[in-house]
């Protein structure tokens, strides 16, 4: 069988270590490299002990020449990273995924007043495709390079796009009120994200601004052919994995119910392997996504007012991060969607 | 030291363990009797052992004629018990305070229709005064009969209750999306409360409708002089105690600034002994009140934008029940208001 | 590709919803029926929402007329019900592997003292065989009906049993000190395994006994040729999977090193596909099992006294339960013992 | 009122903000000076929001000639701190309570061997008194300079101690099988504490050998006029506070049955304010005593064989440091015991 020679540049975050457990089992995936600077030399499954006997490469340090032999390269690194040597990789027809920011934001202006930098390769900005496949997945299928979205963004967009599409909503009161578990902040050692500090304990951040608002704002506005208003507040909740979006949104006109909105997120994802639109009155639990490739949504019109609320769960790292970006891996080649990412969400 | 005699009916659930926790030290307080009709005769140091040492009461049968020569009543029930005990112990001048929902609704049709019953004492329901101090304390001095207040009420009212008063913003299209911890859900035996189930998880549940959407719209139309459209979406939250609410608001006119609204939130709490205006650009955490009687609040008005957020946390077994009873109680028989709930939070 | 025909009896608990998770990406396996009496007519995917899109059976009323149709049928039911119906299918050519406790003890008279009821089917019993595969291969490939071990018993056997074989340990004193998520105690309504009551705190149970001792000391004495004495405390620990034993054990002499001893268990287990010896000086995590079918050991010897330490983690749903049952499956139907059980453990 | 004018040396860490809990209500404590190097002029309630309104003192760069003002000094820094300031004040006459491990060894090499470097002030060493007030209250009403136990040796002597003191066990064999919160790992920022590290999960950590061992054989050898071999393992439990410590030994004879055992430590225990001995047959769990300074106790002779269990918990951050602390504080300034720590503790 084929296999897609694979290169992995920084590794050793959650994001890393999640791309890791789902190509480890992908059937046409062949991990040629993964690098690390701070842990060259150190087998990935002593680091990932939940890797041992699935994955006997190293972490080395990273290295262009030997990225080029790849047919793909993800980025798993720290925003900033990519952008410096994606051109090179591209260039040597190597296809690039990355799972940070540095390609998601169109405007150059917004992205350096979020991001708190120059970008080092604007022009690659141009080309990159927005991988979210629900509505890129044509795009996807060309690109030589792939931003990979990020984990609100996700949960969001896939839950208002259905009613922005079909304007339904007023778009100049939008609210995102999103849940986040801990993992979403990374691996690096901080105190904010102790289990002393984060355990027992709920608490909005970021609510002056958040990178993921423009990203979001990008997207809903391609969608509306127009700017929406948005109000995003991201909360940080004691638990490991998986992202809540509760959305909120007036309707237009008030001759939509309940039924019509069922219907019609129905239809608009009625071929996506990886959205479930769960059935009328449904609240989506996070934990029914856990490992797996899934966003599920539900409809809500409460009391029949004239607020619609949408939700939206996913796994932060896996839907969020690694398996969206697997699953552009598998449009970009060709390969069947869903490849590597059958897999039965772990409940309890 | 002159102690006031309490009585406290259903005392096995969360609640109830609560008030015992804060009565056992509270300087003047003689836990007279406890009831349960199914652990009479149990000690409740054997049914909580945190409270060996500090009571040696045990649970009784309820005999509303022993209560009868209690000063003070709580009850700590399921809705619809304390209305058919009420009337014979207010006439036989026993100060009662209702933990749970029998007199929180002034009008008794969206009561019933809400608890699914009829009312057993209607007439009570309009002198019983609502047990939220920062509203009502005058009114609370002179009771009789006082309706706690629910959890999430106590958390969104005194979040949207100073945007109100002073008429700042568009009272059509309020949203309230609040997280609370799985204490809120009680005691009882529930599949949908086992660690496996609400731990590592987060949901949204009753999004067509909470029996708190009445109290709160009640609360903030009395501000308001005028109803209020309030969609407000509850989530449980993998953590044993805490509601943290997130509301949202437009403002009527642009000219208000963060500022502003700072300022206005302080004054408005600035006597209130357990309202804390954090701040500005705060964040509270939910577990900086672990423990004590305290709501604190944060400002905010993102982006400069018309949208006002508001972040209001309690302990909702103190703030949201317990401690507030005690807060009730203190006022009624005109003792420091703090006495017994000077109660430094649990953090980490 | 053939498929095995499978039913299960009582797929409610943890235990079945694992099992059906398994399943579900099995590729020799074809789910014929899964039975509930409680929830019959219910589709599993509404009742375990994480199963939504991969099963699309319903649980129906017990029948053993229909489960006569399988090839194999596991029972996840109570203690007690797997005894009633088995000897039936068994004489109809039917498979059995029982996943609780009824085929485990072989004296029927230790069986009746600690799970309070006389078997049924007491010839059975004679006839069962223990489905650890890491001892009992061979007879598990012929076997008819397999008493598939409890949880604790695997993490514990897999961790003396080294140590016995070889005659290395003073078997008068050994003490498995033991740790277990909460999911160990089932998905039934109980007080004691709510959040608010599991969550954030840490006991010992049943320290009097526990069932699982006779099947610890059963299968231990059987290694030894000769009664063992054990002390077995269970613990309750604020996660929802893994077990963590933590086995002591006096050396017989001075001269075995930890060295020696790292060496004899991985000889012992080299080929052995689910269990893995961790390198010298390791503290295994419960998280790195995570969802697998792995039982991951470490050994120490303390400041080099005479006391071995031996440290051994498995997934209590997976290789203490679930998993080893498909484990068994898989070896009694001649498959790859790897079968469906190829998965990366979850981490974070 | 009298107050003790009191300094906090290293006030950042979870025994620092522990402390300032039980110091801000405690009636006969003034808190002069909190010291911390890196966050000198933050208001302590800027770090610590749990204490608004209960403190308005702000951290302080260490200066000893401010020190030297105060009764009392705690150190709650890291190991190696005190014993660098510690003579000054003494000799100035401040009294020095010492929460880390400078003064707990007697044994200087044995000392020097586990925490690393050579000891600053070896003098002081000798007339330091351990502050164990269950053994040593006597010598702590006259000490100067007081050693506060580690968490690990307070649940693990409280729980030997009747045992050894009436020669009832084999010494030669002792297991102490302990699980530990994770605050008990501190407020750095460690990727081993993180939320998404440490939670969901159990582990045991350094067996080979922990700093809490020659601290637990001193104390216990003191009490059996004798060396003890024990072999103690901690673990890492996925909850904020509590220790359990399992406890197992052998009996010398087998006359003493469960009973006879329980008398003995209810009279042992009989006059200490801070150990809870439960009625036969209990099973302490941590949140028991979360957030107070109790040591809760109960034993158990499984199957009346000749093995003894003993489970004790604590709070860690309270008996076993910042609590034990404040009661060490007040027996050395003949204050009543019980002062400042008549908390009930939080459940649930």
């Amino acid at each position: 069988m084929l296999k897609i020679k694979v290169g992995i540049v920084g590794g050793t975050g959650y994001t890393g270590v999640e791309l890791l457990r789902l190509l480890a089992n992908h059937p046409h995936v062949s991990l040629e490299i993964i690098t690390s600077r701070s842990e060259a030399g150190l087998a990935v499954s002593d680091l990932f002990p939940n890797l041992r006997n699935y994955l006997s490469i190293a972490f080395s340090v990273p290295d262009v020449k030997k990225l080029k032999n790849c047919d793909l390269v993800f980025f798993a690194t720290p925003n900033g990273v990519a952008m410096k040597m994606v051109p090179e990789l591209i260039e040597a027809g190597v296809k690039v995924i990355d799972l940070a920011a540095d390609f998601r934001i169109k405007d150059l202006d917004v992205w350096s007043q979020w991001y708190g930098m120059e970008h080092a390769c604007a022009d690659y900005v141009e080309q990159a495709v927005y991988g979210l496949p629900e509505i890129n997945r044509e795009a996807i299928k060309q690109a030589r390079l792939i931003a990979n979205p990020g984990c609100y963004p996700t949960a969001v967009q896939l839950g208002f796009l259905p009613l922005i599409e079909n304007q339904l909503i007023n778009t100049s009161f939008l609210v995102a009120d999103c849940k986040s578990a801990v993992s979403g902040a990374g691996r690096g050692a901080n105190v904010g994200t102790l289990l002393c500090e984060a355990g027992e304990s709920f608490k909005a951040y970021a609510v002056p601004g958040h990178r993921h608002l423009p990203e979001i704002k990008q997207g809903l506005a391609d969608a509306n052919n127009n700017e929406v208003d948005l109000t995003f507040v991201p909360h940080l909740t004691p638990m490991i994995r998986g992202i809540h979006a509760t959305l909120y949104a007036k309707t237009r006109g008030s001759e939509t119910d309940a039924a019509d909105l069922q219907t019609l997120f129905e239809q608009r994802y009625a071929d996506e392997p990886f959205v479930d639109v769960m059935p009328q009155g449904s609240h989506p639990e996070t934990r029914t996504v856990k490992g797996a490739n899934i966003c599920r949504i539900a409809i809500h019109k409460p009391q029949n007012n004239d607020t619609i609320v949408v939700l939206s769960v996913i796994d932060n790292l896996v839907k969020g991060a690694a398996g969206q970006a697997v699953q552009n891996m598998n449009i970009t080649f060709d390969l069947d969607e869903t490849s590597g990412l059958n897999i039965v969400p772990l409940m309890p």
